[in-house]
This record gives structure tokens, C-alpha cells and sequence, in this order.
């Protein structure tokens, strides 16, 4: 044997640095139980400078109050943390940053603090390492970005360290399972310490701290729509979106996306839908949050099942109260799980549609808008044709394309807008915000949400273009042009190539998928208000009170 | 409103369903505790005829004694099931179609039982709902595939439920998510019941009925490759990737598919790629099992992580000692998760390496050969490019593509194979037997293992084809053939075409990579023997018997 062995080496050095840790924490528990009132110090006690800490930050649920303490750390006892957050929700997010506490960031996703992270990077304040996807992020947590502390948020803690996580289990036990079995410490703020916690979403042995946070912690309620806000050109679009697509494809199995367009589709689901026929033959399974606009159709019969990324606020209890159509744990209330969620999403179903607030000519799209670095979120993984996809549906085979012998089938990538957004801000544009603000964040390749070449379909006012069935770049373009109306990337093209796209079946106008135009009117939505969807529900729905007009 | 609300319904049939079976099987049982002797009359009181069953079946472990009992159940009693098998490993697994326990089968591989599967297929004894790679089958267990009843396998159990798997984790918690939170029975097969298991893997709430089995449950030490089969053209390819890719793009995250071609890169890192001074510039962090070849770089410095989709007979030991490396739990012993690993590699991971049965002109490869129908596994989700993904690194940039703006990186693929496999059988062929073998089992489209187009280089011993730059298909075709050497697809092209390939980047010969073809010798190899491996293990590795040759 080549015996180039190295000198005896300490394998076990991620293990003594975490028995350190914990030892330096004593003082400020008791047990696995941290007080809460000396919080600060815990951190500081606990974090080594250039730490690598996950901040949980998900899509929703916030660990707010430990966020809260580590912008509240001395920065010359802790410094130059290297943070992972999926979610940039909250103003603590970023004073960590402005506060020199931290200094690296990788994250996926920054909603109301969009315009400040852009901001901060220009000022130099924020290293940024990548922006990813949600699970682009956890993902890198098992190879090169695996956290040496956690920061969870749950429920209920009990003293063993088992979490509950009630139906908002989103991807705690993904960082959580990162960091536990790689010596990092796993601490987690608890709404409750309670004796015995009702289910047992995260085992105690992975959790070395907790922490009962002195309020519950926040959570958006990201996905509920007023139905009042929907008018007549939603509704056409989800008319033809449900004869040119759904039907057409015969979609089975889908993902919507957050926006009043999707939950147009929703609510019309158990009128127009019904008329139409298609119960039980289109969207049977899903994949997405408890959208409260979807709780027509599953009265109705037409939803079988329902995974879910997170929960939503105000459901809790009409979900608990439906165990045949969503995923229920023992103690009668909803387990999500973004991660295996995602890859439902990408493996399992047919279908994604979404909204979008920019698509180009060429049918690249992105949520990225002037100076706001939003992030990715989740859409991308969603809205793309998984290669690694081998069973076949009837959807799936519907777009079969392929030189033989390399056939296959492919996801559905909707994108759904109306040609002018509210102002009159063209949905389609020549160039994508996006691309200047890459530019100006210095990233390396333009942040584009949907990739044109992924997308296969493009829903609006005007009609259905089916861009799978373009040959080329140029047809794809002409395609997305025709159903693009007065914009910028509608108006030049001529209506003889209109004509010639209707025949070739790469676009449908109302008229060629049989929908009656006249008939997209608010009186085709199932629900009308929040009202009618607490109605719906049996008064199982609690709208959070922002929705409450009453 | 519009008041179309169906009729009440009962929404908790899966729930009553439930506890239905659960009382069923009550005179079998002591709390959750089945006795082993009556494991027969169990399952029958808890299926139901054509119940959806998910029998584990993996990669690796096998709930064996659950299959048997499965087996051997009375036709009449239990019938028509819809099993879901990740991996048709024993000859159980298809006894219960013989003998018309099941009907209906979902899977995602079929090794040693391939041609037994394509038989019955033929005579019409088992319906084939489709067949998968690994993670699709699990996404699909949330969407339109939920287990009624989930027959698992773990190392031991405690009688609260709580599982604990050791290194195998690899399934079980993906499996046992899917079936308990939506009203599925789970039901595990133990080694041992043990007070209190030494870490929980799954939690007890999640399971409701565990089994003693009479013997340790079987378990594949698939990721073993005894070096004193590598031989001087595996060597020879081994360096050619490792220069002509590994050095080339920078790669610091990746995937190794299992075989001797890979084995021989794990054995030559620390001697050849020391020599070259890649430690710490390549192949720092790791997607893949605990491959035995892999000891001598993690001994040598090499390797910062390696997360793990299961676990490899005879490496416990060893990887229990080196947590820094390992993802290791509480415990002290390996933690594995399939899902989040394959979630990594295709995410988190610059490339994946692989050997390929058969390959084609346009770089389709198939590990299908004639007569056997044995599936996807998991490659095909490692061996895409994943369109969803959104990070930048380096490797990845360096295959920067596409129309601006849409531009992006693209993960490695890389194929590796002889030109002619032992018996001077052509690699490179016309037509894949795959094309075959999917017409005779009446598959909707060929079942191509990785697509041409998601490929981007191929190394054989006569060199390093870069299809990713290839402008058209006839221009990948022609770097195939470039490297297929003297078999059917190789053997036409012109000496001067090769030349301007080389010239343009899109063929590299082991010259242009200033690979000296002599010293491709088993002197390059860090361990030459399994029981070097044992050596550099430092006596921690415990090679299972059909490896010991001494």
C-alpha cells in the first residue's frame, strides 16, 4: 500500500467545539431549558465569531424573539456571523447586519425587506454568498453550508427537547436533521413548555436547547386572497386557463402559485368547472398551502388530497376538520413539510401555475422589480420541467417532445398575467427589471424567476399561448407577442401571423376554446367574499382579522 | 353565495378506516407490540383487498420478514393490493404477485430480480403502474400514491414506536411521514425492542405496530468495489476525468455513481491528484454512501463532508469515527436520509460522475440491457441538469449557457465507461437494448436512464468528450464518436474531423490533458486491495464476508 497517510488527525472537533458550547451555556439553563430573560447573554455565551447560523426564517413562521436577541448581541463579543436565512422577513433580519453581529449572508428569499437588503449591499454592509431557492438553501446546509448553530421556532417544546410544531412544521425538521447530526447546536423558541407535547414533529434528541419566547411567534398569513379583489379579467383568464389548459391536458395533479389569479381558477372551479364536467377528471391532488379559496372545490368534491409547504392562519381548524384531503397528525392537526412538499411539487405532479409580475419577449420571467432583491423563494423549483422525471401521466405524455429515441414528456409551466398590470404598468417588457438589478447587486448571471424556455404555456386576457409547440426561438416569441395585446411585446405583430399561430395551434383566443367572453363575471365565483368562504367552510374558517371587514 | 355545497359528507373515512384495521389486529398484539409467530394472521385481519401497501424496499435494507408473511398470506383473504416496492430485491417481492396477493405494482428498480419482473410482465401476472426513480416514487406517496398500510424496517423499537434505523436510515422516514399523517398503518419490523432506543430516528407517534423480526432484517453492501479489479484502463480514465474535468471546472461539490470507473478516482486522489495539488481545490464535499474506496482521501485530508442516501455494510465503524466528515447522530453512528441527499445532489452538488452499461450516438445511456426491465433508481435525478436550481458556483458558471438574458450555469454530467465492456461487448451502440426492453413491457417512451442532452462530458479511455459545448446535435454526435473508439458509433468518423474538435475545445485526447498514458498503472492506486482499505482505516473498517478473501 502506498502509504501516504497523513499524521494522526482529530476527527472530532465539530463534537468538542459543540460540548464547549454547551458547557459555556450552563449558567443560563436549566436543563435543556434556557430563560428567557437572559437570552443575550445565551447567545453570546453560545456563538463563536464567523459562525455559521441557520435563523429560521421560513416562508411563514418566524423565529422572531431569537432574532430579536442576536440583534441585540455585543458585537465585539459576537461578530462576522455567516447567517442562513430563507426568509428576510423581519426588520431584525438586517439589523444584525447594520450592528456588525453578523456579516455573510445566504438566503432565498426577502420580501417587505427587499428594498433594504438592496440597499444594504450597495452599502457594502451585507456579504451576499448566494440567493438561492428555499430548498437550494437547505440543501447546500447537507454539503458546503452546514450550520454550526440552529435557530428554530415551534409551538411547544416538552423537556425532553421534542417539538411540536403544530400545522406550520415547514422546514424545521430539514434544518434541524442539518445541524443535529452534524454537531451543530440546535436551539429552538417555543411558544409553550408544556409536559407532553400533543405530537412529536421534531425528536427531543435533536434538540440540545429551547427556550419559551415571552409571545407566540409571528406568522404571514401569505396565501389567503380576498375574493372581493377578484373582477371580471381574472376571471376570464381562469376560464381559459380551465378550458385551453386543464381540460386540454387533462391535469390531474398541480401546484398553484400565491395570487388572485390562481385563486380565480379556484373559485371558479365548482361553477364553471362543474358546468364543464371536469370534476374528478382535473385537479384531484394538489400541492400548496391551505389556500382559503380552495375550500369551494373541496366542499364541492373535487379535491381528493392536499400536501402543504406550511399551514395559513385562519385554517387550522377547517383543516383539522378534513383528514381524508389533507395530511393530519395524530393530535388532529395539519403536518406540512416544504421540503417533501417541493419534491411532490417537482416529481409528482403535473402542473405549476403562477403569476408573474414581468415576462419578457421571449417568455423569461421574474418577481424581481426596480430595486427590490427580493430573492426566489420557492417558484423556480416549481416552475421548471424536472429532467430527473421518468413516469409518465396523461399530462405529462401531452407534451411529449424529444428527438426518438430520447421522447419524453414534460411538465406544465404556466405563467398567468393580465397584459397591464393595476396603472397601467405592461406586464410585458423588452427587458426584465431584473436584469439591471442584478446587475446593479452584482450578481453573476441575471435573476430570472421562470426561465422562458421552461415554460410552456402563457395565460392572459387575450388568450392561451402554448409555447411548447413552438419550433423555435422566434415562433416562441411570436407565440407569447400574441397574447401580449397593447404592450411593448404584443403590439408589432401582424394579425395574418396571429391567424397563421391559431391554426398551428401554438395560440387560443376565447373564441377557439368555446369560452363566452360574456361570461366572466364576478356571478361565476363560488365565494365572493371572505364571508362566503367562512360559509363554505361551515364556520370552520377563522380569517385572520386584517381580512375581517366586518 | 352561490349555495352548490354537496351533501354532508364524512370526511374522516380514512381515520375510521384506521382504527377499523387497528382493531382488527388487536388479538395479535401487546400495545403496539405484534407477535412475530402470528405475523401471517396479522396482516391478513389488517389488509384489506386492494389496499395500497408501500413494503420497504430500498436501495439497500429490506423489511424481509414483512415481505415473507406477505407472501404467504391466503389469496382469498388478501388480494388485489397495489404494492409500492422502491427496490425489487427479493424474491418475495414478487411471490406475492405469483400468488395473487397483489395485483398492482409501482417501483423504482428491479436488480437482481429484473428479468424475473420483465417475465411476469410478459404473462401478464403483475400490472405495472409505472416505474420510477426513487424519489418520484416517494413524491408520490404525497400527491395521488398515499399508503393505506406502510410495512417498514429498522434496526429497533422501543414500545412507545420510536424507531431507531442506525446508519440505514435511508427511506423508512420518508416512507412513514406519508402513510401516518394521512391515516395509513404503520407497521415496522425491528432486529430488536429494545427499553430506549439510542437515538430516535422516527418518531413513536408516527407508528403504530411494531415486529420482532426472528432475524436481522437483510441489508446489500452495494457500494463496495474490491480495488484488485481496477485495472490500468479504469486508471487511465480516472485520470483523464480528474485532469480533463475535476481540475478543468473547479468541481468541489459532487455525486460518484457506483462502479469500479469511480473507484479508481477515489483511489487515485491521494497520489495522482496530490501530485497535481488538488487537495483542498476539488472534491471537498459529498453526496453519496460511505463507499469503502473512499477511505484513503478522507484519510489524506481530502474530503471536508459526505452526506449520505444509506449506509454501506462494513464502514460503521469506521465512519462513526470521523464525525467531523460524517453526518453521525447522538448516538455515535450514521445518520442517512435518501431524500435530503438526493435533494443535495441535485441542488447542492456540481456534478455527478457515473458508468453507463450503454450509451448511444447521441449519448442516451441506459444501464437496461436485453431481456431486463430493471428500472431508473436514482441516477436519473443525480445525472439532470436541475433547471430549478439558482446559485452560482464557479463549476457551474463555467458551463455558462443559454440566450442572454437567460443565461446559466448547468450542473455536470458526466458519463464514464471502456469502449468495450469485458466479453468485447460495444459501450457505444446504435440503438440502446432499452428501446427494446421498453417496446416489449408496453412503456409509453423509451426508458432511457439519462438523456443525451443532459449529459456534458463523456470519458472513455481514448478521451474526454465536452458535449455541452457542442452547438447542434450532429455536433454532439461527433464528439461521442470521437471518444467511442473502434465500436460501431466511433469507428466512421474522419481523423481530420477529430482533429478540429480538439482544435475547438470539444475533444480532449489524454495528450491535450498532458495525461501520460504509461503511468496509468495499479501503482497510482492509494489501496490496492481490501485489505488496504482495512490498513488506511486504521483496522475501523469491517469488509463483509464476500469481500474477505483471506
Amino acid at each position: 500500500m502506498a502509504s501516504t497517510a497523513a499524521a494522526p488527525r482529530d476527527w472530532t472537533r465539530r463534537r468538542t467545539a459543540k460540548r464547549e458550547r454547551l458547557e459555556a451555556v450552563r449558567p443560563f439553563a436549566s436543563g435543556r431549558v434556557l430563560d428567557a430573560g437572559r437570552m443575550r447573554d445565551a447567545l453570546q455565551a453560545l456563538l463563536r465569531p464567523g459562525d455559521r447560523v441557520a435563523l429560521e426564517g421560513d416562508n411563514q413562521k418566524q423565529a422572531d424573539f431569537l432574532a430579536e436577541a442576536l440583534a441585540g448581541c455585543d458585537p465585539n463579543v459576537v461578530h462576522d456571523l455567516h447567517l442562513l436565512i430563507s426568509s428576510i422577513s423581519l426588520r431584525e433580519h438586517l439589523d444584525v447586519f447594520e450592528r456588525g453581529v453578523a456579516r455573510r449572508l445566504d438566503f432565498a428569499y426577502a420580501g417587505p425587506q427587499s428594498v433594504r437588503v438592496a440597499q444594504m449591499l450597495a452599502d457594502d454592509k451585507i456579504e451576499v454568498g448566494a440567493i438561492h431557492t428555499y430548498v437550494e438553501l437547505y440543501a447546500r446546509m447537507f454539503v458546503d453550508l452546514t450550520p454550526d448553530v440552529a435557530l428554530l421556532c415551534a409551538e411547544q417544546a416538552d423537556h425532553e427537547g421534542n417539538l411540536y410544531t403544530g400545522p406550520n412544521t415547514e422546514d424545521t425538521p430539514t434544518i434541524a436533521e442539518a445541524a443535529a447530526f452534524r454537531d451543530g447546536v440546535v436551539l429552538a423558541q417555543v411558544n409553550e413548555l408544556v409536559d407532553r407535547v400533543p405530537r412529536v414533529d421534531i425528536p427531543g434528541d435533536w434538540v440540545d436547547l429551547v427556550v419559551e419566547s415571552p409571545r407566540p411567534f409571528v406568522l404571514e398569513p401569505l396565501f389567503t386572497r380576498d375574493p372581493r379583489q377578484i373582477g371580471q379579467v381574472e376571471i376570464l383568464m381562469a376560464m381559459l386557463a380551465l378550458r385551453g389548459i386543464y381540460e386540454r391536458h387533462g391535469v390531474t395533479a398541480l401546484n398553484h402559485g400565491i395570487g388572485f389569479d390562481t385563486a380565480a381558477i379556484e373559485l371558479i372551479l365548482p361553477t364553471y368547472g362543474e358546468e364543464l364536467g371536469l370534476r374528478g377528471k382535473i385537479c384531484r391532488h394538489w400541492t400548496l398551502n391551505p389556500h382559503p379559496t380552495l375550500i369551494p372545490a373541496i366542499e364541492s368534491g373535487w379535491v381528493e388530497s392536499v400536501h402543504c409547504f406550511g399551514g395559513e392562519p385562519g385554517t387550522e381548524r377547517y383543516v383539522a376538520a378534513r383528514p381524508d384531503v389533507f395530511f393530519i397528525g395524530g393530535d388532529g392537526s395539519l403536518r406540512s413539510n416544504r421540503v417533501l412538499c417541493q419534491l411532490a411539487g417537482q416529481y409528482a405532479v403535473d402542473m405549476f401555475i403562477g403569476s408573474s409580475l414581468q415576462i419578457d419577449a421571449c417568455a423569461n420571467s421574474s418577481t424581481v422589480t426596480e430595486g427590490r432583491l427580493s430573492g426566489f423563494g420557492g417558484a423556480p423549483n416549481m416552475g421548471h420541467d424536472p429532467h430527473g422525471r421518468r413516469h409518465a401521466s396523461p399530462a405529462w405524455l401531452s407534451l411529449l417532445g424529444g428527438e426518438a429515441p430520447a421522447l419524453r414528456g414534460r411538465k406544465l409551466v404556466v405563467q398567468i398575467t393580465q397584459t397591464f398590470r393595476s396603472g397601467g404598468t405592461p406586464a410585458f417588457v423588452e427587458s426584465l427589471d431584473a436584469i439591471q438589478v442584478g446587475k446593479d447587486a452584482g450578481m453573476p448571471i441575471p435573476p430570472i424567476m421562470i426561465y422562458g424556455d421552461d415554460v410552456s404555456h402563457v395565460v392572459t386576457e387575450e388568450g392561451v399561448a402554448y409555447l411548447y409547440r413552438a419550433g423555435s426561438l422566434a415562433e416562441r416569441r411570436e407565440a407569447v407577442a400574441a397574447v401580449a395585446g397593447a404592450t411593448p411585446v404584443g403590439r408589432d405583430l401582424d394579425e395574418r401571423r396571429v391567424e397563421e399561430l391559431r391554426r398551428d395551434g401554438l395560440v387560443a383566443l376565447p373564441e377557439d376554446l368555446k369560452v363566452d367572453v360574456r361570461r366572466a363575471d364576478r356571478s361565476l365565483l363560488a365565494a365572493r367574499s371572505i364571508e362566503d368562504l367562512i360559509a363554505w367552510s361551515g364556520g370552520l374558517y377563522d380569517p385572520p382579522a386584517q381580512f375581517r371587514t366586518w
